[in-house]
């Protein structure tokens, strides 16, 4: 017997790599079924047979069904954070910040619309711990954009009465394209992300 | 016994109206119950509970949970595109017809959140027939504002280069707000209604 194969309860770099497999394999077959199903009619059994495993390897690898819409939310808003960062350290402009950052979130939501449904429309069955520390990320990434258009408004580059209402709009817009966007020739994923991030601007009457 | 009694099977006035107070008891437990619980989660007894009757009764007065499902639907999309065309009476000069919707299909979402998250995040649990019935009452809504969106651009008054995104936008601003929203001081329904209806025109790029 190699080293390689492993024995089948070694801790050896090879079992952790199978259990991380198996962990994704599993939470894909969550996030396909939450989407599909809605998260209170999607059974553990309906995972594991969608991930061809069975229901008690579900109980091996995550705790609950809410441990699994956990991680798909803490995943989600994990990656929006980072793009919001990403889009905010493309420069020092606030009429350069704000388009990067609402490109990167609306392309973002609508190449993975399953994962921002979820994110979106079933984090009320969280428990209210997991609930709080989503919500939190949520917020750091909310709080990031406002503070940018209130940047743009103070520097007298946005002209908007309201950069409170301006960035819940512009947010909103971004959110709910996971819940309307169907993709056709006209409308492309690029399509409705070049628009909303010119618009952005537009909302928050910027200079020219 | 009197006539305005009635007999416990008569089919006079006063069973009908009793049979449809009875019916609208059952449809707000099923707008309740959907709106909190979701509709895959909720039962007939839930709903029977919070109308304080047994299970049966629900089937005396809906064929099943999708038929309450079907009617909340129904009565929300009329409601929305009566608000369309009211908003649409109001003028002939898109400049003013377009806010006045808007500030009328928000204020409706804002305060009617309870029937506005069914509506919106629900009606894939329809049965084929009736979720096509309600999208072409959806669609009917769309087009309309569409139509004033475009006619502002016709005229002139409206410079968007995307009268078709741009009517996508506002209405996903409208809709979405049912998702979002909380009242707090600082932001009452009237205060997201004005601001959303003055936002339409900054999107339209109206011209002042």
């Amino acid at each position: 017997m190699t080293e390689a194969a492993g024995a089948p309860l070694g801790n050896g770099p090879v079992e952790s790599d199978r259990a991380a497999a198996t962990r994704a394999r599993l939470l894909d077959a969550a996030r396909e079924a939450f989407a599909t199903k809605g998260f209170d009619a999607t059974t553990t059994r309906d995972i594991a047979a969608a991930a061809g495993m069975s229901p008690a390897a579900v109980y091996i690898h995550h705790r609950s069904k809410e441990d699994l819409l956990y991680q798909i939310a803490l995943d989600g808003h994990h990656r929006v954070l980072a793009l919001v960062q990403e889009g905010a350290a493309t420069s020092d402009d606030p009429r350069e910040q704000l388009p990067a950052i609402v490109h990167r979130w609306v392309d973002h939501h609508l190449r993975e619309r399953t994962m921002a449904r979820i994110v979106n429309y079933e984090i009320a069955s969280l428990t209210p711990e997991h609930r709080a520390e989503i919500d939190a990320l949520r917020d750091k990434a909310i709080s990031a954009v406002g503070r940018i258009v209130q940047a743009g408004k103070r520097q007298g580059v946005f002209r908007t009465k309201r950069p409170d209402l301006a960035t819940a709009a512009i947010l909103s817009l971004a959110v709910d394209t996971s819940r309307w966007y169907q993709e056709t020739p006209r409308w492309t994923p690029k399509t409705i992300s070049d628009y909303y991030a010119d618009l952005a601007l537009v909302i928050v009457q910027a200079k020219d």
